[in-house]
């Protein structure tokens, strides 16, 4: 498809670099099932509305069709037709294959049945790699444990191992307390507290704000980055708890160990982490979620982070997770608003052509490369 | 008048429902007077300085003259004597019809001689309905209730009536105590204590953020719909205590009642709303306010509410206050919005020309006739 | 150079009043030297990147080379040895010639070997005029003061002789410890007590909260204007606490002293500063950091600025701070901008030429004038 801006620049579309990403679900899916994951609400729509009249459901309906052989905007239902008439296997081959992504980075702690990182290589033709989520592997880990001694021994092997075996971490930390945690490390005894507390539940659903600094700073002591889900999400967060600016004096305290942050998502405070990227050298900034949910607005939101972030801190993804139309979506939104926010500048003399390039080529698979390297 | 942006979408205008607005001042007004209602400030605009240097009356100024037989862009003075010519009832004739609102949904619980729903019907040639303002009819029924007992029973009699004859309730929490109210509803105990305090001063300006948390449940059990006044407003309001984000422990709490809380105004936190309107299936926002005070600022705010916020989840209004020039801009303004935002996508083929039609529809119309049906 | 949006209107160019502006660095300057004024982190780029490849980079790159002979966009080395080729000064001479700036109000409390504002006159043919920065004056104070008595009317003395020969007072209490501030004056008996604890480290940083509110009302008890730094800054800030409308008591507390409030900078909290400066007639925005900072996107912010701030209360400066370029980069991208946006509107017959022609007057010179007459 052509860009529909019509701008001259770019000519070229390099493979990009999704570094934040989830599985997809195996089965064929119903219409509420689908529209389930064009939202962060857990909710069906109430009646008389639905989640395809939404800027996603817009953007699936607009870029996906032409995958599955149908005129882009067709109704939600045709579309659904014809992607189970294809099988959802092939449905998601074609459109995984259309994304133009070269690796993934794969967040594998999302509960519920989803391709692993190998599955989703195969079906895209692509290289996937591992992010390990740490409240997860925590769950898992205290599933297992005896006593807080076993527990932290289990932890601090698994958090080793994935810092060779996976390319970075992740935090959820915003859903699970907020990010208005106190930034150093908690003591030895606070935590051996906490899992007393914690471990006789079996690996419940951890929101212990003590255990979740252990967490972070544990990971961020192996040197490999950091993944934290900062901004929009689903209710279990509190919005205006999910700030990245919360995280300034983790940011400050954490810097010592050499560990790299990444901002997740960051809308609507999408400036506030163009900020704290340009103040502090370890910290990035990434797109997925945003540009995606904003759809025709994604060059908008785009030309919002590119204000105070420098261009060597910002990251592309797709968060996509569940239906394989969301890494379509989220790299055609992604190329096409930067195609129509470069391309603008350049059009206007604001920007050279080659910056443009260059800065496209950072923020589309060189910054990644770079950061999780 | 053509549409500045000149785009071909959209042909019609279908008439729209103004689900927020206020009466209209009926006496002839000076240049200060008139001023006034231009600006959420209570004090004139300091010297050297005019609030018609204002994007709202930078739009006064562009779209009323015209009704009134002048140029666009003429002087205020020249303005103000034209409406004087013709009297402040004529004048408001013309506007409120120039508008193109088939129905205004009043609160009335504004202080000062305004006019009621059914006189702004007839000026109008439309419908009228009433929204009650909760914390005005707390303090008149105050001023007639003996004790707490009397009060309560009095109480719950008039929201009981209001929920039958009024289409919804409005509060204005924000500017009494602010938007961190504890969320669950208050016992009785607590009322009690809180009513033996406030009650006698007679119905005083109510400010107890127990009694206002009393008003809330007490019209949320209605089942009615509820707006909530968020974001900018006057000085009596501390805007980073009208932050929408500040209710959503108070949005979960009261789901289960089945009331619908529509978010008034919310800017500059329009985004933190469009994410409420997300993810609580109960939850809508609003655009009133917003796009009046911004004028040639309107259609990038209106793009804004279009991110996240599902678009049956958007509604019109006007939030005019006392000047009848205030429907006509916040009408005009929407439109064009409308046009040049919607326009613009389908132009780009971003959206379908189809489904603009109907967001525009939804938005204008429908979601606040199925809202508030 | 022509205006990149080809835009016909303005026609001209009247000089500005820069109202908050730093001294240059007087030596020729590395590359590193001068990338570290490209940013607001005091720490080098991490490996990989460079502050040249920012949006005030690529705005320095754009604008300065012409000045110099240079083709626009040339690459920072080839700048920096036709920079040094010319030597500092002359480079000074010509970047500050070419700005289009008539009045400079310069805040001489930074630390470091910079030019006065007399040198400032000299090199740049304009006139040039203090501001006092409330913290340093303190603290050059107390390494003379011996005890809080003195200390005291030796600051009485400094701050009345400041009223009379500076035109405006600088706070910048958002670094020293945030705008959470208590609002009122506090009391004689505090302030001598956080003397007894300041006084002995001989004028170290002031950080002490009582003794930052005792600086804020003394300055304004003169009725000279009072810029408070808010908003984006380096990392002594923490940008939560910097938000404007934590000032919002403040503003009030202050009113009857007669002084004008000017809030800088404000990104990303600009439109909060807006509507503090529609609702509060002392209270006043300033574009200067926000602008030079954000690029390619200057239009897009000074836009969000114009939204709810009345157009008497907007101020133009370029928060330059030791390159002479960033007073061209800070004076062009707000022409830029200006032309865009008023450009724009007046184009699509929103705003009238006239009503563009004075609004940019205003901002650019005519509200400075008046405020600090």
């Amino acid at each position: 498809m052509p860009d529909p801006a019509g701008r001259p620049w770019p000519t070229g579309h390099p493979p990009l670099v999704d570094h934040h990403c989830h599985g997809l679900v195996r089965e064929d899916l119903t219409r509420a099932a689908f529209e389930s994951f064009l939202t962060e609400s857990p909710d069906p729509a109430p009646p008389g509305t639905s989640f395809f009249d939404t800027q996603l459901g817009f953007a699936v309906r607009r870029l996906c069709p032409p995958v599955l052989d149908l005129a882009p905007h067709c109704d939600p239902d045709t579309y659904l037709a014809r992607r189970a008439e294809l099988g959802a296997r092939e449905s998601a081959r074609r459109l995984l294959r259309a994304a133009g992504i070269a690796e993934f980075y794969v967040d594998t702690g999302l509960p519920g049945d989803l391709t692993t990182p190998q599955e989703l290589a195969e079906l895209s033709g692509a290289k996937a790699y591992e992010i390990v989520r740490l409240e997860h592997l925590a769950e898992r880990t205290a599933a297992e444990a005896e006593d807080p001694d076993a527990f932290l021994a289990a932890l601090d092997r698994r958090i080793a191992e994935a810092a060779r075996t996976a390319v970075g971490f992740k935090s959820v930390a915003a859903y699970r307390h907020g990010l208005h945690l106190p930034p150093e490390p908690p003591g030895r005894r606070a935590v051996e507290d906490a899992l007393h507390r914690w471990l006789p539940t079996g690996g419940a659903r951890l929101t212990d704000p003590v255990l979740l600094r252990h967490l972070l700073w544990s990971a961020a002591r192996t040197g490999r980055p950091l993944q934290l889900h900062t901004g929009f999400g689903d209710p279990d967060l509190r919005l205006h708890r999910a700030d990245p600016l919360l995280l300034t004096e983790f940011v400050e305290a954490v810097r010592p160990t050499g560990c790299t942050l990444v901002l997740l998502h960051c809308y609507p405070y999408h400036r506030h982490a163009g900020c704290l990227a340009q103040v502090y050298p370890h910290v990035y900034a990434d797109l997925g979620l945003t540009l995606g949910h904003t759809g025709a607005r994604a060059a908008a939101v785009l030309a919002e982070f590119l204000e105070l972030a420098p261009f060597g801190k910002l990251l592309f993804s797709t968060d996509a997770y569940g239906l394989p139309e969301l890494y379509l979506v989220g790299a055609r939104l992604f190329r096409e608003a930067v195609a129509e926010v470069l391309g603008g500048w350049v059009e206007r003399g604001l920007w050279q052509g080659s910056d443009a390039d260059r800065v496209s080529d950072l923020i589309g698979a060189g910054n990644a490369r770079r950061v999780y390297a």
